[in-house]
């Protein structure tokens, strides 16, 4: 069985794309960061996800991003800003170079596992100023890992990075999720934390939108 | 004056490199990694330089990598073998994608201080089974770097990956880290970490090569 190591954040994304790859046949390695969120609310939902699809091996990386900052997500000097889906700047909750840490670190446990396959949960349809959410970005980062692995670059056994969402709204997302069976209840996608959705950050807002365009209820807010 | 984050391991080429971005006038972040290796001795190396290189700004990241092992620099269940130079598969001590992961990193500080530059102390000539260590991965990391980040894609920031050493064989570095006066004393390459270098694993063999041809005493052997 082909293996997959999957980024799960504990979100909307990452758990749809958790249930693509098992629905592909792959024998699935989920992999969360612990790196200096402003809260870990995000991280219980990921471990209740891994449960709930059967996951057997979860990886959990420590890595302290807070220490340099530069984002409202892992910074708690700067504000979570209200969400405003219409704005076009960088939101102070872009963390630096995120996804390309999070890919760089799954291709390392896909090499130590002789993994080919790579999942990550991105989109550049409901693209918020996320650079790093883009196709072109994902074939770049594909390229370097084949270079600077010794899999891609002398074993050849390339390893592929799978952004099965990349061209797919949110609202497809979900309808994609409901039909794999996706526990949406157990989803976490709120930038505040706490115990219940703030329903106002940027993340929220887009959440709901594309609840209502999928035509579902949100069953974390049940 | 611009900024520089610079790679700093603690050994010989990082601590080189080091001085070749002083040299050239940038402004240096140091950065270091407590990434589960298996001694902390080239960490203290690592603290030693910066503090006698002047600079002020050094960050310490921590990574558990330990936890995926997949080396014998980082899964202690491995042994660390004696050297031998004329092998030509892959080391036991190769860390799975750690360049790729170290250069995230660094993009990830470069761009918290909008620093436009990074420098890496890699060579493609005394290579020895370390992919990441060549500069078509180093260009396609920087292409990355730019396309996931938004200083490279939106701001008209380009980050600059400097691999300065790539194509100089080891006794080149050290003669131009002699002129550059840099302390090799303070410098650990020794795989093994104890008081003294083993002198027998493959990185205190290439280390002694080098001096040797360079015509120099090892100052960390005096």
């Amino acid at each position: 069985m082909a293996k997959a190591v999957v980024l799960l954040s504990g979100g909307l994304d990452s758990a749809v794309a958790l249930y693509v790859a098992k629905n592909r046949g792959f024998d699935v390695i989920a992999l969360s960061f612990d790196y200096g969120q402003r809260h870990s609310r995000e991280l219980r939902a990921a471990r209740e996800i891994a449960v709930k699809a059967g996951v057997t091996d979860h990886q959990m990386v420590s890595l302290n991003m807070n220490s340099w900052g530069g984002s409202s997500l892992t910074d708690k000097n700067i504000e979570v800003e209200n969400g405003d889906l219409d704005r076009s700047d960088i939101p102070v909750t872009y963390v630096p170079a995120r996804n390309m840490i999070f890919l760089s670190i799954a291709a390392s446990v896909a090499e130590a596992n002789e993994a080919q396959n790579i999942f990550i949960g991105v989109s550049q349809v409901d693209y918020s100023g996320y650079v790093d959410c883009r196709q072109e970005f994902i074939d770049a980062m594909e390229k370097a890992i084949n270079l600077g692995t010794v899999m891609g670059a002398e074993r050849n056994m390339p390893i592929k990075v799978h952004a099965p969402f990349v061209n797919m709204t949110k609202a497809e997302e979900i309808k994609l999720g409901m039909e794999l069976r996706v526990d949406f209840s157990l989803t976490w996608s709120c930038y505040r934390g706490g115990e219940k959705p703030c329903g106002t950050c940027d993340s929220c807002l887009l959440r709901a939108k594309a609840f209502a365009e999928a035509g579902f209820e949100d069953p974390a807010l049940l």
